[in-house]
């Protein structure tokens, strides 16, 4: 057995005693990291100037290198986050139903978490401080594994962060770092010990783990996000949202990677929008038919199935809502599709007919992440159907259960008519 | 590709619309689903005297051939379920939240059907028909597989269905049954066409099912619930619930495997107890402490992880709540576990901590079932913490996509500073 299912297996069995904890001590928990994190700023920076310093030697790209970085600023939106939580209503303990089945015999379907949680995510520091702050609000234990290029920082932040939560009164299981890489393997064996995996990263990353585990997963491999322009477009806003859609943050899951274009307004709107993203310094490639109204470089069969993650954009000229539809349908990840229309009834059938996370109409795909909807932060974006979809925060983080209490009914009575259910609606 | 997943990727693709029809017409196609079941009671009733014949031929246990039994009563008690299940609340197109982002941004999450949806179901006729009402009032399309003891009567039922479903308006892709035992092979390969697996039966069938398929299963193998009788029990109430608990139906998953009885109530309840137990038929096994008050045979260390599924059950006295917590948390299936006890505090504390899709007070463990929580039907009983937990009616059919209306936001102003969210829940 190794230490990773220990650890698990120790979690599991004391899992409903964190999920029993009442909100007030979970939310104190939170307040005394925030001050804890900021009480050992120091010791947290000087561990990632380390981290930062290995990266340099490593010759790691400066854009990766931003989101290694952890410092005052870092701190402050984490700290914020934080504040935010502590704000939020508890997810744990709402009565979802409450149902009088006979007389003295009345059910319950409460809110409660889901018990041990395993994520594995990437370099960046911040995301531990969500994370686990997201974890221990939604009353749920967590195994954590972060990237290794921020290992010291890592390190840093969650001993601040366990010891906070612990001096709290939380249990001593409530949270553990896995530190080393071999540890992933020994996670993803902990079937039965770990309720749920939420693996964070690169696409061909959350495959592995998908494929490498019989733990339910829950998180998204790839993002190929479509905008479809509708011929009735205003064709202004439509360009400007494709191009915040695409430029705002390419390596973003939820940037846009192919425009649809409906053959009624394609000679209006194309030019436009090329010109758009160009100079945004975009490379754009077409179908024939998009070649023929603007010079780009053609499009081939693999661009529709293709995440670029880089300023790339392909686009298809269609005959309306309903084949965009199919060709979304079809070729996208089911993660967040748009619609630029005018028309609210092309709208309602394209935003009905998609089988996507996320159906928007006249606004940018970036829109697809838990701290815009409102929901503090995320633990990570889902496109599987069952459970949460789209972006997770406290909600996706709960399960519930079923509370009947009696007075002593059987279920013989009622299989001979002794007795008969009423079904009555409490709230 | 195998026919299988042909008809799966044709789903898959046409799911949307069928998702898409309106309440009006998936009710029609329910009570056009009675009418035609009456209108063809004959043929089904003289495909099932086929099925029937073979069973008899074949040396079927008479229990098991009033399982496979499709008779006028059990036409008329899937009439009844039909109508029932016209009488639900849509579980589609619920609005769960609605929030005003920004000025003119504003996000919906609404409920939806899951998609495409594979049952595979034991030779039982009435199942057929409750597995594909429930998934046609959820919008969803499915794929069926019955068990091949009834395949005459699974045939005949399913041709009735299928026309009255198409003829009210229903696409030609809402349903598909299998015949061959080799598509459940097919159908396990399906995955990323086939949102949801649901299979009924043996452990040993669903434990298969779930260790060779990529596709989310939802659905439970073990049910070994328990009965803690807490030291504060009535005893007569708590007697009358363990025996319905055991004999009322000793092969469903939710019949009372192991009992946990209190110390403190032991030799008041254990001579009371077994002497009814008994007085049924059944066998008792008690550990040292037990076979000290009562004479019973012995429990070994096995009997603790075993779901007899027949007329045994075993006995282990424990030291109060916290024991049986911390025995049923190891030992147990999440399925459905129960305290018997006067006192609020024991309850409560007993129902929070026991880690189970149901816990309950008072009353048999049998009651856990979708018709008796009030559900119309059930397509199966989940012990999974993801999605759907317990009896899974209508509810646990749907999930839920984000629908986001603009007027041309694009993130870039929010992340400038340019603009701000401001988050008003408007329902």
């Amino acid at each position: 057995m190794s230490q990773i299912s220990h650890v698990a297996a120790r979690m599991k069995l004391e899992s409903p005693v964190m999920a029993a904890t009442p909100v007030e001590q979970r939310n104190d928990a939170l307040a005394c990291i925030k001050e804890a994190l900021c009480a050992h700023a120091d010791e947290i920076f000087a561990a990632n100037r380390r981290d930062l310093e290995m990266a340099e030697r490593n010759g790691v790209a400066p854009a990766v290198v931003g989101r290694l970085l952890f410092d005052e600023h870092k701190l402050a939106d984490v700290c914020a986050g934080i504040d935010g939580l502590v704000d939020l209503p508890d997810p744990v303990g709402r009565t979802l139903l409450r149902r009088e089945l006979d007389e003295g015999l009345v059910l319950e379907r409460v809110s409660c978490p889901i018990g041990v949680i395993g994520v594995i995510f990437e370099a960046r520091p911040d995301a531990l401080v969500q994370i686990s702050t997201l974890c221990l609000k939604s009353g749920n234990c967590a195994i954590l594994k972060g990237g290794s290029e921020t290992a010291h920082t890592n390190k840093a932040i969650f001993e601040v962060i366990y010891r906070a939560a612990v001096g709290a009164g939380l249990p001593e299981t409530c949270l553990f770092q896995a530190e080393a890489r071999e540890e992933i393997g020994e996670l993803l064996g902990c079937y039965g010990l770990v309720d749920l995996l939420i693996p964070r990263g690169s696409n061909e990353f959350v495959r592995y783990i998908m494929d490498n585990t019989k733990i339910p997963v829950m998180g998204h491999s790839d993002g190929i996000c479509h905008i479809y322009v509708d011929g009735a477009a205003d064709v202004d806003l439509a360009v400007r949202v494709c191009v915040d859609a695409k430029i705002q943050y390419t390596a973003a899951c939820n940037a846009v990677e192919t425009l649809l274009v409906d053959r009624a307004i394609a000679a209006e709107f194309l030019p436009v929008a090329v010109r758009a993203l160009e100079a945004e310094g975009v490379e754009v490639r077409g179908d024939a038919e998009t070649c023929a109204l603007v010079d780009v470089r053609p499009a081939t069969e693999a661009d529709w199935d293709t995440e670029y993650l880089s300023l790339i954009v392909s686009i298809k000229v269609v005959d309306g809502a309903d084949e965009a539809i199919g060709h979304i349908n079809r070729h996208g990840s089911h993660h967040t599709d748009a619609i630029m229309t005018e028309d609210v009834a092309t709208a309602d059938r394209f935003m009905r007919l998609v089988d996507s996370a996320g159906v928007y109409q006249n606004c940018s795909t970036r829109f697809a992440d838990g701290f815009r909807y409102g929901f503090g932060a995320e633990v990570g974006i889902s496109t599987s159907k069952l459970h949460a979809r789209g972006p997770v925060g406290l909600d996706g983080l709960v399960t519930y259960k079923y509370k009947l209490r009696g007075s002593g009914q059987i279920v013989g009575d009622y299989a001979t008519g002794k007795a008969s259910f009423h079904f009555r609606d409490l709230c």
